[in-house]
């Protein structure tokens, strides 16, 4: 049994390429969506595995059938949930193109091309973005892609551990004394990264907001930080939070990385969604502060058009992740690594394996120039723009914070009972996508705009969507 | 700035499919692992990223001029090194449907077909392996797609930490009384995965082979156990290995579970490698004794024609890794989950996105069926007895630890300098990638078939070289 030949795979990748094309021409018609019950897919498909090999084409036929009826459709352009992980064609080209190759770049050894562009990728956006030089590998820093924000916290907390135990923790793990310091609209996974590394909830500080806003206060965290230094507590971690998934809110980095640098504290700055807007320098503001970080990350996969995973992760010292990952078998011993010269990216994560994610990063760029990227960030932000000043002239609707890049949110005069739903007979008629947040205790809807085929009139017809649904309740 | 239409995209596409077909069909002609030095690529390439956008052709001819003369080629019929990475052309095209599609799959209602899909996959996987029925989602547990068996052992772990500590871990941490129980053959993310849970080196014990094996001794391990829990300490995760990565060789593990069951000590079982080859039947055993573990892992991206990354992983508990670790802040809530109707795989892993990696599995699966992958794997098997076999016949030639399904290891009888030499040398020549491990102390050379463009001509002309180059040396 041999896999496809080379004329086999010609044939049939058209096909595929093909249906993808369709599937993309017809998204906008789908319901965003679907209407399926729990267990409708499993109870679609049978129970027992093909013994026989089948054609591909059957299997696009179940694609149709059972699969597009019952996804959420991630690239309609009425996704506003979430936010946006929009996964440009380009992007799926570069990613075939990785899955083609099918190189495992866990070291520089077994993958020299995957492991420097990579590199010089990262490099090349830590410049486009304006970060600090010295997050590039020239600088003494370097960048990865990580699989996600949530690994990316992860890994910079456990170089956080490995850095203020004095080298310690490798061998005695945790001690109980740590803490971690982030706010009530960090990030889930910052909790999630505190558990897994063996904290605990106890371990987390809730840093209070500054009066009036979502943003981390730093003489609330000054005091939290000089409190646990006195009790005798480590204080290993703040994340600051450029962008919050709630609401976009942005935490004060310069003012919180002037409290922490007497701490020798880890500062990671949290990114994800907004920062990859800081390729447009109207918004490289969102950087200020992020001279002192010790960690920045930001997703690819989020608002710049390439396709989940790829989440940008730099750090100030190049050495720090593998002095907190590195274990080196006998069987991935090898020359380029015990030479020191080279960068073997396993040490910068905690799985093992790793696919050349940089080709459907350097697909986006090459395609898209950084001029294009910057016109589809502004693009969004306009939109957004746009429906914030529809929404502050619309009586009964309440902006609930000021709008953050492209996201706008708000809530219904009428109360929370009637925003839930407004948004739930939203979503109801499948054409666009809504998710909501909460926002000093009430009910608050979040538009996030960014889906990769989002246009302007996507965002009309939501308003006037929105605005007829809130007339009708 | 837009992306590709969909005319575009199929132009674009078509070119995409026709340089992977083109490089697969000649990846044979090149040497399997380049002759570059560190910095090469990064040399090659601009330090700036473009501003305006590039033609994708110019992408492809950046591939052919830096990429492909600097990269370790995985898919090479020549590559015997590490494990295989097989990445069959049905797997890359399942993984372009996943990217074409663009779904984020956290959460059911983020994309009911994706989850489903994988809940039936990973049932009639089970089925067709022989695990026990208590592993599927119909018999209490469950199986899911996580990035790598690295990532696996971890959630295993976190899993085992809140269950034996009675829930007290999600608040409190780990309190260093834990340990965890390997061989010195164990795959090195074990004892990662108990340092970036915080345990540190301290909590991980190395149990003893049996005489003669490099396989755990049983007895010892009750020895440990005992003694461990008699001194106040917490056993709380045992991995036993079927296959491991150094010679293939395979924990007992129903002598293991019949010794940790009265500590309730949770066993992993790590069959990165060697799981798959359980869908013949003549290779059940290595499942013995797996009906009373807590988890199994087995990769299909190592020999199951799988593009990396796809490790395949079920519990015996469905609840033990949400109950582990799951967090639910205010905008991930949906009516689905709350139902608690539906399964959420973002709690079945670290991080918190995850891709439509069960198309890819699917495409195998479907491509092949039962009655291919099985000849897949039979196919070298059958290559590396036959492999063995002139090995044990030859005259300077040690077979250093009988066979292990399709992995050979060997070694010469001149010494460690001339095994050494002798695998540089194949390597030099570009024809072959071989990658050693130390058994009893000495180097030994591993032979690792499994690549899927590998037939019994490329076992012969490497065995050809040996010989050749033993006799030379």
């Amino acid at each position: 049994m041999s896999d496809l030949d080379p004329e086999e795979f010609r044939r049939l990748g058209y096909a595929v390429v093909d249906w993808i094309a369709g599937y993309r021409a017809g998204v906008g018609d789908l319901p965003v969506r679907p209407a399926v019950e729990p267990g409708w897919v499993r109870a679609q498909l049978p129970d027992a595995l093909p013994e026989a090999p089948r054609e591909l084409g059957a299997l696009l036929g179940e694609l149709d059938r059972v699969v597009v009826p019952a996804t959420t459709h991630w690239q309609h352009p009425g996704f506003f949930g979430y936010f946006p992980a929009n996964a440009s064609l380009h992007s799926v080209l570069g990613d075939l193109l990785s899955g083609g190759l099918g190189v495992q770049g866990m070291l520089w050894s077994t993958s020299p091309a995957a492991t420097e562009v990579e590199q010089v990728l990262l490099d090349g956006l830590a410049d486009a973005l304006g970060l600090d030089p010295a997050f590039t590998w020239a600088g003494g820093g370097g960048g990865t892609i990580a699989d996600s924000a949530s690994s990316a916290a992860l890994v910079a907390l456990l170089a956080a551990l490995h850095r203020t135990s004095g080298g310690a923790w490798r061998e005695s793990g945790v001690d109980g004394t740590e803490r971690v310091y982030v706010t009530a609209e960090t990030h889930s996974s910052l909790a999630k990264a505190v558990r897994v590394a063996g904290l605990g909830a106890r371990a987390l500080r809730v840093v209070p907001p500054s009066r009036g806003s979502l943003a981390m206060s730093a003489d609330a965290l000054a005091e939290m930080l000089a409190a646990d230094v006195a009790a005798g507590l480590r204080p290993v971690l703040v994340c600051a939070t450029v962008g919050t998934t709630g609401t976009g809110a942005v935490d004060p980095v310069a003012a919180i990385t002037a409290v922490t640098a007497p701490h020798g504290v880890w500062v990671h700055v949290d990114a994800a969604w907004a920062g990859v807007a800081a390729l447009c320098p109207e918004h490289r503001d969102l950087l200020d502060g992020t001279r002192h970080v010790d960690s920045f990350c930001t997703d690819a996969h989020k608002w710049l058009l390439t396709a989940f995973d790829a989440s940008l992760l730099w750090v100030r010292d190049a050495a720090a992740l593998p002095a907190a990952l590195s274990i080196t078998p006998e069987y991935l011993r090898n020359s380029a690594t015990d030479s020191g010269a080279v960068v073997d990216y396993r040490d910068w994560q905690v799985p093992l394996g790793r696919r050349f994610r940089a080709l459907k990063l350097w697909a986006v760029i090459h395609g898209f120039g950084l001029e294009g990227l910057r016109a589809h960030l502004r693009g969004h932000v306009a939109l957004a723009a746009e429906l914030e000043s529809w929404i502050v002239a619309e009586p009964g609707f309440v902006l609930a914070v000021p709008r953050s890049l492209s996201l706008v949110c708000f809530r219904l005069q009428a109360g929370d009972d009637a925003t839930r739903a407004l948004s739930e007979r939203v979503n109801a008629t499948g054409s666009a996508l809504l998710t909501h947040t909460v926002v000093d205790g009430r009910y608050v809807v979040r538009v996030a705009i960014g889906s990769v085929a989002t246009e302007r009139e996507h965002v009309v017809a939501l308003w006037d969507q929105l605005r007829g649904e809130a007339l009708r309740g």
